[in-house]
């Protein structure tokens, strides 16, 4: 069961500093939504576990615990000469980016965290592990002040009692607090607005079904979970009157790849004139891809589709899979892009280009 | 493994009199795609459970099933005076008629069946239990002449080489040969068209996954199986020509209830200017249900969504689940209407009402 000291309002924490900085806490995504188990971590080796078994995911998340991580290995290096110090400092950073050499995020973290060590050069190695220490919390604030800054926008565009949909995990779980397609909920429901949140299951890896219907319930909100291909229904029955989701990259033009079921979900709302809304931080706006042509979609392993999560295999075994991480919404389908900087509207090549 | 014998030319059969009219042979529906069992039901027992069970399933089949073994009863009638003969007649049909009281089908075909023996009064028992043979065969017959011509009339819209998506099971496996919405890819396989056929996996049963892609493959069709998120991005990608799929029940106006998800395929193959056809038996047509609005859509259990098919809940415990067995298609999202009375054309209303 959760342990609710370690909770907050919001029903847990994604990634934090324990209260006598001590340890990295973090909730245990693996276990998700079986099992709510808070892990906390000291030693570099379980930090490093936590990166690699994804018990922390989501690009933010994954930058934020690297930054206490290394700040806690910084801590036990025992030395007051600062070569030593640096030496050392920088063995353990490799070692934390070898846990999931990918993650931009995570490199990203680490680099800014090294920069503090690089100046501190000519100071007290005591100082510089306070000055690493105050680091990884303004790395930690600055998500979440870009969640919630997200959430703001996209919560001055909604009403109380809305229903709002959404697909995949874009979640608090995902970052620091708030999320980014989640974020306008949160804030919503601090503010007592009395959403009815419909989180599409995401198949076939399911991450709406088990971390975004679990973040959203444990923060107290009404949820209701459905299949996919239900989504349409929903909106046929009224129920929908915004969708938001995030996105993985979004192209100059305001066409946007995000997980796979997303551009399905906009061609219905279309359908049914329900705005459609894309949260993503500024950052995920890639000037350089001018459409959602020249986005490069990953293809994935068919035992996703045919057999994970199944106790038996569920399709023949002779058979082609087409199982695609993401697809790409087009522009015309977007009401608006929301980042820490606004609500873009159309044209979008004019008013991403502009913030 | 498959009983290489009891195949045909499109790899099973669902449902038939073995050679000798001594036993109903159907392949075991429970146990696919994983294992391909071939049953020889001889006893009424036997054949209630295989109903009851689901080792048979789909409208067609079922009544088959029902014809064929109430015959094989009728065999076993060790009488040559009428009346002992019709009651015990009676006593069986009430048996088997119990293995699945909602099966429309099944009622029909076990009254039609009892009407041979009503109007045999006077006529030997050894006739009756021949005309009782003909009568079961002359069902099937009928079911494989209506599904064969859904799959010329089908046939006749489409072009070797081309792409062909269908969402649930409307196939072979719910009738004696050909299905429904299949009925135009056996055909055209069996004509060399060298279709390439998409299933949508069909969640939250995978009746796609587990017997549309295992029905098309071991006919030797060339199957790729997708999420049902993932169409819109096999439409984009240029692989769909058509998309075909049954319907439960057809309006007036020509909005078709059919298995969840087909509603956002069918929005989906409008963007893209897919023609979209709805394949289905003239008995579906209501015309006293006048538009879909009339359809009543059943509710079915939340842990088909939340547990079924996996080791353990997918899903957090406090949540609502949004369940619905159909979803309704629009009439102008809907190309044809194919019957075994033809192709029909918007406008449905008139189309419908002529066939």
């Amino acid at each position: 069961m959760m342990d609710m000291e370690k909770t907050n309002k919001l029903g847990f924490e994604t990634v934090s500093l324990d209260d006598d900085a001590s340890a990295l806490v973090i909730i245990d995504q693996t276990r998700l939504p079986n099992e709510q188990k808070i892990l906390r971590l000291t030693t570099q080796k379980e930090i490093w576990d936590a990166i690699y078994l994804l018990q922390v995911r989501g690009a933010p998340a994954i930058g934020v615990a690297a930054a206490y991580g290394i700040y806690l290995a910084a801590k036990e290096i025992d030395t007051t000469d600062y070569n030593a110090f640096a030496k050392a400092f920088d063995k353990a950073r490799e070692y934390l980016n070898s846990s999931r050499p990918t993650a931009v995020n995570l490199s990203w973290a680490l680099a800014r965290m090294g920069k503090i060590v690089e100046a501190g050069q000519g100071t007290s190695v005591a100082e510089i592990k306070k000055r690493l220490m105050a680091e990884a919390r303004a790395i930690q604030a600055e998500d979440i002040e870009m969640c919630r800054k997200i959430g703001e926008h996209g919560l001055s565009l909604l009403k109380p009692g809305m229903g709002l949909l959404t697909h995949c995990n874009a979640g608090q779980l995902a970052t620091s607090r708030y999320g980014t397609a989640t974020a306008p909920m949160y804030l919503g429901h601090e503010r007592g607005y009395g959403f009815r949140i419909f989180c599409d299951e995401t198949r076939p890896l399911l991450q709406g079904a088990r971390l975004t219907a679990y973040e959203l319930s444990a923060a107290g909100m009404d949820v209701t979970l459905l299949c996919d291909g239900m989504a349409a229904s929903a909106m046929r029955n009224g129920w929908v009157d915004a969708v938001f989701t995030g996105a993985d990259r979004v192209a100059a033009n305001g066409d946007a790849a995000n997980k796979i079921g997303t551009f399905p979900l906009a061609i219905a709302a279309k359908r049914f004139g329900i705005p459609f809304y894309i949260c993503a931080p500024s950052s995920t706006v890639d000037l350089d891809t001018l459409t959602g042509k020249d986005i490069k979609i990953e293809q994935r392993p068919a035992e996703e589709v045919t057999t994970m999560w199944y106790k038996v295999r569920m399709a023949p075994d002779n058979i082609k899979v087409f199982n695609p991480a993401f697809d790409v919404t087009d522009a015309d389908l977007i009401t608006a892009i929301i980042t820490e900087k606004g609500v873009h509207y159309p044209p979008f090549s004019e008013s991403l280009k502009k913030a």
